[in-house]
């Protein structure tokens, strides 16, 4: 094996549909099958990098939340424990794909490891006090009068809202760090990570989501990451997305990115984040490489500068 | 920090009343509740030795499964990917409880992980070919006959029966031990790991359930743990249980056990896997303990050799 201090490490965060196409219903196979295409990639560049794998968990954890709601025999388990869940789902998921793609490849001799993750947010974060993070089921008005939490009209319809706060520490920064330097690939902080507040000198799970590329951003930047990937459903970021105006981004300096961020340019619930990710990593590291692309453009955008890559100026 | 590899290993094996007790409804503050019990004490051992925690996870997947036969607006997962689910949830409970009654200690450097585990086992398995164990929610006869399972008759009546192999191997025992070697204390296996088949050179998960002791003793096997603790709801493996000739048994020789499981003298459900548990350990690595008492008595099991324990000859 080789030196794996001396390699630089690549993460990559997997959106949505890296698991569940538009369209689809999520059924186990379709998303095993989903997954061969960003682990067929990771695959392959973890000959030349150390690899981190976060992933997100929204369609996973709505499926959950609905199942609670329709069963009263099986008493209600708050949100935290229901993230904790799906990193169990989707990080066993991931494993076994990529361990099918790497034995492919013929390699063979790589420890996989998938981590349940828990990140600290702090019980001050002003986000507490307005839940605005719509997850799961829709609701008629009449279901959500009735419902124990908050519910917000979205694009969807009604659904329930839930505190997203900002990413603190990921809690198990130091174990990723020294799986990482001893060889490891690390299937780590799935869905944000578990929710957790410190109640004096221990931690306790809170309600809420914290967003998956942010708290990707800060283990890039606590883990000393060199190359941060955020693979969605488009090649670029852009602005006037979906109009015939429409410019793909190649390449975006962290000022430019911030006055877009300002403007209001990417929508709040999807690029938006994703941007913020990769400003807030390059402002941070500024000699580290971030870039936003497709998920079947992972392997480009490592080696041929596909995507909108990021840079500090 | 010591040096590890010198150190003895402990694999303490959580039965499902670790979580949820008898008569509870598992909610969980409860299930956080139970746990302080057997984790305070390993805590404490964790000071003189690596520590393995395995687990049970019969209700939360039987929970599971409920909450899919009541859902019919969310795609059916199968039971490979719910027992993953419920290594995410259980991880994270007995992970974070772990972490703060180590720091009501003062261990604050010991790294803990929760490792998503799959185990392998074997098409050709007789198994295969009579599922037997019981698990999830009790059926109507109407109900069950349109079910698209095998379902049996059982004390508690008719639920669902799904296969359960023997494990031939832990996927991750190499990870496993290059973690323990490193000072970490390793969550794992929970549930019996997730159920896998080889095929060619890759894993596909399959519908079975693998018993959590029998898991247990094959990774102590693979792991070179030293003791192994199997810690359920009563302090000593029994003759007569139950009735008023109960003997309570100190101590249980290879050939002794063996004689008495044979003549099902132990409940096949419960404290006869323990005992084949205890058994394969002792018979494989002669020189090591086992012991089988309760959740209270873990320490007390491994300094002061309460419970009833296994020896060679």
């Amino acid at each position: 094996m080789t030196n794996q201090s001396k390699r630089k490490t690549l993460l990559a965060a997997l959106g949505g549909n890296a698991l569940i196409r538009s369209g689809q219903a999520g059924t186990a196979e379709e998303q095993f099958e989903n997954l061969r295409v960003p682990l067929s990639q990771i695959a392959d560049l973890s000959r030349e990098y150390n690899i981190i794998i976060t992933h997100g968990n929204g369609p996973q954890v709505g499926n959950l939340l609905l199942q609670q709601e329709c069963c009263d025999a099986v008493p209600r388990l708050p949100l935290e424990i229901l993230v904790a869940q799906t990193q169990g789902q989707i990080g066993y998921m991931i494993e076994s794909t990529l361990d099918s793609e790497l034995m492919k490849l013929g390699i063979d001799s790589t420890p996989l490891v998938t981590l349940i993750t828990y990140v600290v947010c702090d019980q001050s974060d002003p986000a507490f006090k307005n839940p605005s993070k719509p997850i799961g089921p829709v609701f008629t008005e009449t279901e959500a009068s009735a419902l124990p939490y908050p519910t917000k009209e979205t694009s969807k319809g009604r659904r329930r809202v839930v505190v997203s706060p900002e990413p603190v520490t990921i809690v198990e920064k130091l174990e990723i760090k020294k799986l990482i330097g001893t060889g490891f690939i690390v299937i780590c902080c799935g869905g944000g990570g578990i929710p957790v507040i410190r109640e004096e000198r221990a931690f306790s799970g809170v309600d809420a989501v914290i967003d998956k590329d942010l708290v990707s951003a800060k283990l890039c930047e606590e883990v000393d990451v060199d190359i941060f990937v955020i693979a969605s459903d488009v090649t670029h970021v852009a602005l006037d997305y979906g109009t015939p105006d429409q410019i793909n981004l190649d390449r975006l300096t962290v000022a430019d990115a911030e006055r877009y961020l300002k403007e209001d340019r990417f929508p709040a619930g999807s690029m938006g984040p994703k941007v913020e990710a990769a400003v807030r990593f390059i402002k941070t590291c500024r000699d580290k490489r971030a870039v936003i692309t497709s998920i079947e453009h992972i392997a480009d955008a490592v080696r041929d500068d596909f995507g909108t890559q990021f840079v500090a100026t």
